[in-house]
C-alpha cells in the first residue's frame, strides 16, 4: 500500500484510526479461554466488529512472542485473517526491531515477506544500515521511532548537540533514507503542542501517534497541529477499545468505542476539508 | 548468574569468548538439511564442540524468528540444550528489544522467564522505563546497546549536547538503573582506541564486544584497553567460528577456531594477572 492508497482509505472510511492489538491473554474475556487459540478468537472478533471504523491494525508483537511458538502462530494467523478478509486495512507489526544490516534483513523478511504485514516499527539507534532493509520492499513501510510518550523519552530523545534534539535528528537525517511512500514516524501524543515544530521538520510523512486512549482528549489537539493535506496521521488506540468490556459483548463495546473515535476523526478531517 | 560467578567461569575456562549462534539456515552444512530441525542439529553440534572454549553463547533472535513458530521452537530448544548440558554457560538472547514498560515486561518474561536465557540485549532509545523490566530478575541481565560497530553508528550514537555523545550519555545515565550484577553494555570493537575513554565512564561493568571475526586482529587491542580487574569483557565471534567450514567436519573446525581465540584470550588474561 502506498501513501495515496492509504490516504484514499482514510477518506473513504472517514477515519485515521489504528486499533492496537495488544491482546494480552490475561485480559481476554474468560468465556473465550476454552477456545483452541483464545487470543486469535479474541482478535478475530475485535477485527470483525471494528474494521468499519479503522484503517489500520497494530499487533504488539511482544504480547504474542511471550507465548513462544504458539503465540507466533497466533500473530501469523491474525495478520493473515486481516489481509484475507479486509485487504485494504494497513497492518503494522509493532515490533520495534533494528540491528546491523544482515540481521535487520532477517527481521524485515520475517514481517514483510514471511508474514503479510504492511509495516514494521523500527528503532533507529543503529542508524541507516539498520533501517535500510525495511525500506527495500515496494509498498511496504518502516515506521521509525522518533519521539515516544513514555517517561523514559526524556532520558535520551530530548538531548542532542547544536540545538538539535535526538528525535529531531532522527526526523531530519532519516528523510534521506526513504520516502513518504515507505517511511513513517512514531511520534508520541502526550505532547501535542510539539507537533507544530515536528510538522516543520516532516511536513509530508505519515505519523503514527500512540497514546490516544479511552480518554481521547488529545485527539483534537493532535489533529489540529499534526494533520496535513493528506491527513498524514494514524492515531492508535489499544486498550481503550479492545479491553473496554470483558463480557460476551466485548466486541460490540469495542465497535462502539472505535466508532466514537471514528466520528470524532471524521469531524477533524472535515474541518480540514479532506472529506 | 552474577558478576562474580561469570568472572569465576572466565578464570576457570581461561576464556572470555562468546560464540554467536547466528545460525542462518542457508549456511547450515547441506548434510544436515534432512534432519527434522537442521538449525537445532547444527547448534547442538557447534555447542558440543565449542563449549570447552567459551563462557557464553549468543543466539541472534532474528535468525530464528524468521522461521516463525518453528524457528521459535528452535531457539527455545537451543537455549534449553545449553542450560541442561552446560549450566555454567551464560546465554544471551541477542534480541535488541525495548518498548514502553508494560511491553518490555512481556519481552523480559519471554526471554528471562519463559526461556532460560541469562541476558537480553536491549535498545535504550526509550529510556529507563523501557529497560527496567529486564533488570527486575535476580541473576539475570540486560545488555544495553551503547556503541555499535556498524556504519550507521555514526548517524546518532556520536551526536549529543554539552560535549556528551549519545552513547556516552547511555553509559552514564543508565548506571543509575542497574548494577554490575544485572547490566552490561554492547560496545563495538572496530574502534578499540575508544575503549580507554569508555572504561573511564564504566570501569566495572561487563562489556559485550561484537565484531571480532575470523580476522581476530583487534582482540589484543580490546584486551589492552578494555579489560578490567574482573576481566569485564565478553568478546563475541559468530561466523568466524560457526561457519568456518561447511563439511561434515564443521564442528571440529569450529572448535579449532574457538580454541584459537581461547588461547589468545588466555594470554591476555595472564598478562593482566587474572589467571
Amino acid at each position: 500500500m502506498n501513501h495515496a492508497a492509504l490516504f484514499g482509505n482514510i477518506v473513504r472510511k472517514r477515519s485515521f484510526l489504528c486499533v492496537g492489538l495488544d491482546s494480552e491473554l490475561g485480559k481476554v474475556p474468560s468465556f473465550l479461554l476454552d477456545k483452541k487459540d483464545p487470543v486469535f478468537e479474541f482478535n478475530k472478533r475485535i477485527i470483525d466488529a471494528t474494521h468499519k471504523y479503522t484503517v489500520a491494525y497494530k499487533p504488539n508483537v511482544a504480547f504474542y512472542e511471550c507465548h513462544g511458538s504458539k503465540g507466533w502462530g497466533t500473530l501469523d494467523a491474525t495478520v493473515r485473517y486481516i489481509k484475507e478478509n479486509y485487504p485494504d486495512i494497513f497492518v503494522i507489526a509493532d515490533a520495534k526491531r533494528g540491528d546491523i544490516g544482515n540481521t535487520s534483513r532477517m527481521y524485515a523478511e520475517t514481517f514483510l515477506e514471511n508474514m503479510p504485514f504492511d509495516a514494521v516499527t523500527v528503532v533507529p539507534y543503529m542508524g541507516e544500515d539498520s533501517v535500510a532493509p525495511f525500506l527495500s520492499y515496494d509498498d511496504k513501510w518502516a515506521i521509525l521511532l522518533a519521539l515516544t510518550s513514555n517517561k523514559g523519552a526524556d532520558d535520551f530523545q530530548y538531548h542532542g548537540g547544536d540545538g538539535i534534539k535526538l528525535f529531531e535528528r532522527v526526523l531530519t537525517v532519516s528523510q534521506k533514507w526513504g520516502t513518504i511512500n515507505n517511511m513513517m514516524y512514531v511520534v508520541g501524543a502526550t505532547r501535542a503542542e510539539m507537533f507544530k515544530d515536528i510538522r516543520r521538520l516532516v511536513p509530508d510523512h505519515f505519523l503514527l501517534v500512540p497514546g490516544i486512549g479511552a480518554q481521547g482528549g488529545s485527539l483534537e489537539e493532535v489533529s489540529k497541529y499534526a494533520m496535513n493535506d493528506k491527513c498524514g496521521l494514524l492515531v492508535n488506540s489499544s486498550r481503550g477499545i479492545i479491553f473496554a468490556d470483558s463480557t460476551e459483548n466485548f466486541d460490540k463495546v469495542a465497535a462502539e468505542k472505535a466508532k466514537e473515535l471514528q466520528v470524532e476523526m471524521s469531524k477533524h478531517l472535515s474541518e480540514k476539508d479532506l472529506i
